[in-house]
């Protein structure tokens, strides 16, 4: 059997990247924080941990991290009737930054139990999060393929649905008021925004209008979705947001459609564990729930 | 001299993520491009470009398409005043998360010949920031040092002020409506909001707030700007935010200041290259100004 008091040492000493503060936390002296990592690794034979400033799990001993946290999750299950077990529960998600910054939040508070959930939110690119599903690093992950991995069951969520904005001074200089289907310059030569490297929806939207010249000329790059919006409302550039992220500025007018009629569509998906417990269980009816209410209904595959 | 179209072809590729892509970029043969990079190996007797999908630099492909932004730039100052030379300029910028979500998108639009300059924006820690500068991966960096690196200028911005707060649900739950200062449970215990596991903000308030204690026992990460104010919202928990991203919330009521009278200043630099084109002149006192607006004037080294 494992000494899971040692890992509650090694996640306190991961977490509070010291293992001075990680004596505090777990109130007990350092050298008892030392000695049960150093036995741990004794038993194991292998080191579970990097001494470095800070230091740093090797592989196994980021795998008996989120090991800790499996059992600490179906622990919270087993306790989850009986009140005031006073622990509460690290859920630790990958997420698209599109959904964290509209929908997904209010759906993680009206989840049941939220008051004992510390979520850890990881926003990562489809196949990053879903690397991190199949290692076990994340409980769930919101991203838009629809294949399980391996141990894993999907819940499709709906759509969140895309369109190109810029701001009415964009669209003035480049399209003289009308909408940019036949710009001059030609649309590929406008600039348009880009979240990074991998998101391909702008080329996504130019292959559909101009297959002819699919790569956009001239790009900037917001790495986050509020200034990814307020490069828009500054007329820097086109971009493909969601719908839902811009209804406001949509009202306001301060953003407009680009080209009205089209969209581009990206269904979301909740990957999770067979092996389920209780406290997720009902963080995904919340999730499900809130999607239901501001996503798109997905007409085939729900 | 460097070929620098062989240049070119190797930021097409790289940028594109493509051989077939980078070739309709430049409206050269796949050919042509294949061509140029290698004889550029050639020629250097090093690869540039590991031939993966999508393909990727090599230590020095990147250091030379670095180089060719660099010359782009200055080619751009040589050029700003004969009109319409149709070229755009790539800048690329290291910056925090909280700059890019509140104050600094308007700079970058305000800046002279804005229309021509292709922003690249990269969201990084200060240390990574900094490094990114000290390796030549970006022509400025915003951040809290104050020291410049070899070659470079430093520029004070003024400074972002954190206060903590909570939604007022979360205050009534935990501190009966009163300040936090004295809650029960202490408030190393409530649950708190951080960035990420780099970001020591919240550390730095409960030190002040309460030494004894100074290490959160309960948090959520929420690696978006957005998000994590979406957090304080719904009543997750507490956090420090720029007293500028919020304001909107003060006043709404939706948002309360947690202990008033405690705040917590971070200053912001302009790191900038002593060799700065027209163009990052131009750049950088428009950031300035915007700065001046927004940002709270430091007392002693501005």
């Amino acid at each position: 059997m494992i000494d899971y008091r040692a890992l509650e040492a090694l996640v306190a000493v991961i977490e509070t990247r010291g293992f001075e503060r990680a004596a505090q936390r777990l109130s007990v002296s350092q050298s008892a924080i030392s000695q049960r990592i150093r036995q741990l690794e004794f038993k194991l034979g292998q080191p579970v941990l990097l001494r470095t400033t800070p230091p740093k799990p090797t592989e196994l001993g980021q795998r008996l991290a989120n090991h800790l946290q499996q059992v600490q999750q179906l622990q919270q299950g087993l306790l989850l009737n009986e009140e005031a077990t006073g622990q509460s529960v690290r859920i630790r998600l990958a997420v698209n930054a599109d959904s964290l910054d509209t929908w997904l939040v209010p759906a993680l508070a009206a989840a049941p139990g939220s008051d004992s959930m510390d979520f850890e939110l990881l926003v990562e690119d489809q196949d990053v999060g879903l690397r991190r599903m199949k290692n076990g690093e994340v409980m769930a992950c919101i991203c838009a393929a629809d294949t399980p991995v391996n141990g894993g069951l999907v819940q499709p969520l709906g759509i969140l649905r895309y369109r190109a904005f810029a701001s009415p001074g964009f669209v003035a200089r480049y399209g003289a008021g009308q909408p940019l289907l036949m710009p001059q310059p030609p649309l590929a030569q406008l600039p348009c925004l880009i979240f990074n490297q991998d998101d391909r929806l702008q080329h996504r939207f130019l292959q559909a209008l101009c297959p002819q010249q699919p790569e956009p000329q001239r790009y900037h790059i917001s790495p986050t979705s509020e200034g990814f919006v307020r490069m828009a409302l500054e007329g820097l550039g086109y971009g493909m947001m969601p719908q839902l992220q811009v209804a406001k500025y949509l009202e306001e007018g301060t953003l407009v459609d680009v080209v009205p009629g089209y969209h581009l569509d990206v269904p979301l998906y909740w990957h999770y564990w067979q092996t389920e417990s209780p406290v997720m269980r009902g963080l995904r009816a919340a999730v499900v729930t809130m999607a239901r209410d501001r996503l798109i209904l997905a007409t085939a595959s729900a």
